[in-house]
């Protein structure tokens, strides 16, 4: 076997520590696929049992090249292991690899569990024996285990090595409340590998709590373990886990480290941005700006003397080169450099630029409205509309006179609340005026599907000539953001749509007034289809 | 002198070159009292002739105990230092201490200046040599250090010793690009010691490309650096510079580094998240939730097991107490939760939990409405109104009848395109039928406020006995997060308010109609203040 690093991902775990983060069994299978494909070697995919949705992931288990591992805990007191409901609703997710916490500080044996020590060192023992009894892979998740060192370096140690010689596969060292530094994890892995656990049997697991749990965890791979868990984009309790986004990168990047990731292949690395950000947007949060690797500021040069060294060589003031993660380099809009890059944008979009197009104004114009609330760097649709519209190629399809959105919640004749939506909008199409209309009466089950899909309904009614395009048209994802705070503040709402040959647009609406925003956004996503399909204004 | 830590802040210049952050004058004299306050001993302040703003701060310099610092760079090729006009308009700010940065790259020297080696290394001698003859205190940034040190050690160190010897009181080892590890830093710096630089006279400047700036910083201390420098909320070019907001907190509260940083009080640490929450004012970000100390998440504890812990024993998940930074615990409701931290959050909301009450009955409503989407943990007052529904402890102030929301795009008398808003809610209040109106009409210029907001007001316009404690009632924040995909998808709205007296309360709303899921969250809002209140219902 060749000295490689096992990578260890608990996003769905205890990244859905998070605050405010509550994935569904949909979202984790999603999240489980993107993980698989890059690279990692375990996922850990929640406690069956604990929680309704954990326990439907199970049941429909994405198939992964990667481990799935489901999660739990060491066999309580006064009871033996097969007898164990909470242990056995673990096994029953039938995964080949299950890994157990279990207590190794002192202190919160007696604090948490109020048991002897002995019984909870027995308890991992026959918990561990009993996974490997069943065939399975056992990982022994070591709680606290370096503040359990630190008060009673035997008691935790002893519980290592009941865990090792009930056959854990892996003995993971956890720092849960993330207080230890650095220095101290690689002195006392040192000392436990001494002590006779080795090193590829044993796995690092750090918090974030003083900033440094990524080099926490190198701090323990260069001591010797061989397994490090963490999550993508640092979600997990309170300050989050150890990033694996940066640490994948990081270990795949530095030379010396490299040889231990063969499994993360460069193509899988290239997807590393893609990867965070796609996570992102399943929790409808912002990108963190500066996330080392995949932040979208993570390659930005924003000083003059930088910049200006960027243009001659890139290594100037970058350590890693931004594709090799799937990042782009930004530098601030010099016009020089922000004109070339949109006259790349508007190649891209299959526009004709002519002799003497005033670039200068559309660059203007996105600033502004960037400004205001818009972000065309996901709404290449809307994006293409603006720069049309300035270059005088923005086909004039039909004019919206106006619309008219009610949505009311009554009382129905069983005196049970409901709520209902009702859309006019009225059109102008080759000087005919057209009035479509669309309803949606919710029963108390929820059937009313909200003034945004009555809109549209009504929009896309009938616009005669068009209908063709506008019936091949689906909306994919909806979201909505506001910029600023309060009821006062601005809507910014970005659609995505479908067609039926898959070709995919996404567009963007700005008003303090969501329904409006949501209208503009859905009026782009019709032009840029009917521009796309070729059709006669 | 004891053996201390000088702590350098460059908030005001690094912190300045993030993506997005241009400090006006008078936000870098805030930020400098709020620095001073805290108990840096240097204040960077920009670079005065670089900028106007920078200049006019330097103008203007608030009086501070701390070090006002002026950077620059080392004076060009060609010239004598006192006719560099750059050198000199930095000068002329005429702080007591001046920070210059020069190459110690070799590549660099070549590349960026086109110089020879010999000419930057006399540029740094002769500028640092500049500024102590005119009785000023003279830094030298090495730019470039460590992967300069990996290039060419000898000349990356001579450059040091040419500042050493012309008079530098510090010589400021820069990993400028952010890529070398904790672990080369603290190696690299030991040898520099040994070469001849007294650590006394060392400081440490490293990014976040690693996201290990804070764990480098710490190497190089224990290496035997003495200055280190940083930013408020890890602020900087790029993946921004060491977080010095993270890394007072580790160095003043760990004991075996509370000896180096005697110059950060008590006091000052509790204002820590204070300063870290007014700095993200002054940017008008929203604080990074999981930032280590300062973030709003920092002490959540989420996980059920975790939580039933915290309430016996606080020490048992936190590895400091967050008062000490001026922070607060977080217990969030969520399907993660045991009963335990049910029993904590009821307790918390003034709840009276009577003999044989149902918590079961609680929970499982949580969790199923959690999987329709409600999420709870951030909408504590919800929460609290659900269990108190279930514990018969929800008063009945009002019945809502209906409501009824129109939003609608037309054109005005001018032909301008224009929405508007207007909204009907009718209640049952004390056997009275109340029906209320509100309605905002836009211009062109986007004066409508939207539907929610339409509603809101609608809502509280006519509460009759309760109408002080609306009234006194703002919302601060609404955020939608759409669940599942399309415009068919469920909506969650969740809403943030605060009254005249600091107090804030959280609210959430699900429904395929966002109209509807923002009603649901008004509401509550409501009816949590009135219960605050003491209202009659």
């Amino acid at each position: 076997m060749t000295d490689r690093l096992y990578l260890y991902d608990t996003t769905l775990r205890d990244g859905q520590q998070t605050q405010g983060v509550q994935f569904s069994a949909s979202e984790k299978t999603e999240i489980a696929n993107m993980l698989d494909a890059l690279g990692v070697d375990y996922i850990e995919g929640g406690w069956p049992g604990a929680n309704p949705t954990d326990s439907e992931f199970f049941d429909h288990a994405p198939k992964t090249r990667a481990k799935l591992t489901a999660f739990g805990m060491t066999k309580r007191a006064g009871r033996s292991a097969g007898n164990d409901d909470v242990l056995a609703a673990v096994l029953n997710a039938g995964t080949d690899s299950v890994c157990l916490v279990g207590k190794t500080h002192d202190f919160h044996v007696h604090e948490a569990l109020g048991i002897s020590l002995d019984e909870n060192r027995e308890n991992i023992s026959a918990s561990i024996a009993h996974i490997v009894s069943l065939g399975r892979e056992a990982l022994f998740d070591a709680e606290h285990f370096f503040d359990g060192w630190a008060a009673n370096r035997d008691y935790a140690l002893s519980c290592l090595i009941a865990a090792r010689d009930a056959g854990a596969r892996w003995i993971v060292l956890c720092d849960t409340n993330g207080g230890t530094l650095p220095h101290e994890i690689e002195a006392i892995v040192g000392e436990v590998i001494a002590a006779g656990i080795p090193g590829d049997r044993l796995g690092i697991h750090t918090h974030d709590d003083t900033g440094m749990a990524v080099a926490g965890s190198l701090a323990a791979i260069r001591a010797g373990v061989r397994q490090v868990q963490g999550t993508l984009n640092g979600l997990g309790e309170r300050c989050g886990n150890a990033n694996l986004t940066t640490l994948i990168a990081t270990l795949a990047l530095k030379p010396e480290l490299a040889a231990l990731v063969p499994q993360i292949t460069n193509a899988a690395l290239k997807s590393l941005t893609q990867t965070s950000r796609r996570l992102d947007e399943i929790l409808n949060r912002a990108p963190a700006i500066n996330a080392p690797y995949v932040g979208p500021s993570a390659f930005a040069h924003k000083a003059g003397l930088h910049a200006s060294a960027i243009v001659k060589n890139p290594t100037t003031y970058e350590h890693v080169a931004p594709d090799t993660v799937g990042n782009a380099r930004v530098i601030p809009m010099s016009n020089q450099a922000g004109q070339s890059n949109l006259r790349a944008r508007l190649r891209d979009a299959g526009l004709d630029i002519p002799e003497g197009a005033d670039l200068a104004a559309i660059l203007t114009d996105v600033k502004s409205r960037e400004d205001q609330g818009f972000a065309y760097d996901v709404a290449q649709a809307s994006f293409e509309l603006l720069a049309r519209r300035h270059l005088n190629q923005l086909p004039r399809f039909f004019d919206v006179e106006r619309y008219r959105v009610i949505v009311e919640r009554r009382r129905n004749a069983l005196g049970e609340q409901i709520s209902a939506s009702e859309a006019v909008v009225v059109v102008q199409l080759r000087g005919q005026q057209v009035m479509s209309v669309s309803e949606s009466h919710g029963q108390a089950n929820g059937e009313d599907r909200g003034a945004v899909n009555a809109l549209w309904n009504a929009l896309g009614k009938d616009l005669g000539p068009y209908q063709a395009s506008i019936d091949d048209t689906h909306l994919v994802d909806f979201r909505v953001r506001i910029t600023g705070g309060g009821v006062e503040a601005v809507t910014r709402v970005t659609i995505d749509f479908e067609d039926g040959q898959g070709q995919r647009w996404s567009t963007v609406g700005v008003s303090p007034n969501l329904v409006d925003a949501s209208f503009e956004a859905l009026q782009d996503g019709i032009i840029w289809k009917l521009i796309r399909d070729g059709a006669t204004p």
